[in-house]
């Protein structure tokens, strides 16, 4: 409470402002924790599952600690889906950005969801499971979730562009049809390895993608690469 | 209560039958009353949703009533699966059986499947929000749940199996790979209709469709389809 007390009402003058920033850099060190503690209990059991006092349980903290770096539940929420949006981008798309545009840069894209929904099999996926319980509903929630999973798609697709404006990709391939088929092979992927416990789901993902770039790749690019195996 | 006590307490002497039986019948729609009731409920709030408490409000029944045809919760969510196995297997199942074997079997399978999908696109659907519910857990009722999804699943790899059998498709397709391309489409159909309203998803998953069947289809069988599309 003396950390929400303070950065709410820091002091400005004098010798006090270091311990006030101290202190106000405690307090998003807080935030960051719970917000931390917040985002692997929802991948567990859903953002719905989410409380302040099972959060409370697991920091070790006061129920009224909790809440005040929160207004509200709906606000803990949203922060755990930019966080995990911002761990999504961190782990998955800025790594991928680092790959020649075109195919190897689509297929990094691919390479690190499939890296990330691997480990996701464990753990539970709140782009899936976050789905399916704000899916019939409105709000900043489902928007919030909505607007992470579509920035993503979009990225997928702006990549599949890029690729056929490299000549890699045949143009009559619609972005938004080869970003759908990708989507569909890793939700089969967590639908079978998380739920039916299916073996060999990661490979037939794989192969699935392998499938649709040899689908729509230009006989320049197949030539290219062909050229590539046997160098 | 009526209906319990007499149902579970059958007199079996005399002219007491026929009253017994209408009785027991009575129960038994009844039963088949709450169990519809429930399921329409599961797809929209789940199957962990359920509870004898929102049943007894939905159906006007008292709270014993419904508990008396069903012993726990448990039961009530493994009696939905069960309903929803059956619903399935008459809409999408046993209508397709009547196609020819081979392609045109594998087609009506998705067709069928593509109009229950589309269906769920507004009301929900267990198979796919239960998986989420149930996929860190263990139990009779994801049992049930994953249980009904592969027996649909041996189902399309079986079609895919006979298609090989009547040479449309290669025998170099993996029935299993066949099998997890087209649970992606439908999952992301599912996904991207239902969450994030995007229009076209249905035809994008048509069109992924007849390209997984493109991709696998023999010379032969192309050859044959060519004549049948020009004829």
């Amino acid at each position: 409470m003396t950390v929400r007390k303070i950065s709410l009402h820091p002091r400005h003058t004098g010798l006090a402002v270091e311990p006030a920033k101290r202190v106000l850099l405690k307090g998003q060190q807080t935030k960051a924790a719970i917000i931390d503690a917040a985002l692997g209990l929802a991948s567990q059991i859903g953002l719905e599952g989410l409380s302040i006092g099972a959060l409370a349980e697991i920091t070790g903290m006061s129920k009224s600690g909790v809440f005040a770096h929160f207004g509200s539940r709906e606000e803990l929420q949203i922060s755990v889906v930019r966080e995990y949006h911002e761990r999504f981008e961190a782990l998955v798309f800025y790594p991928a950005m680092q790959a020649p545009r075109g195919v190897p840069r689509l297929q990094a894209m691919f390479d690190n969801w499939m890296v990330q929904t691997s480990a996701e099999i464990d753990s539970g996926c709140i782009y899936i499971s976050g789905a399916v319980e704000f899916d019939d509903r409105s709000g900043p929630v489902r928007d919030a979730l909505a607007s992470s999973v579509s920035s993503w798609q979009v990225a997928v697709r702006r990549a599949v562009e890029l690729a056929q404006a490299e000549g890699q990709l045949v143009r009559e391939a619609d972005p938004m049809q080869v970003a759908f088929e990708i989507h569909g092979l890793i939700l089969a992927l967590h639908y079978e390895a998380r739920f039916l416990k299916a073996p060999g789901a990661a490979d037939r993902a794989r192969q699935g993608f392998a499938r649709i770039v040899e689908r729509y790749s230009t006989p320049a690019y197949r030539a290219q690469i062909s050229r590539g195996h046997k160098a």
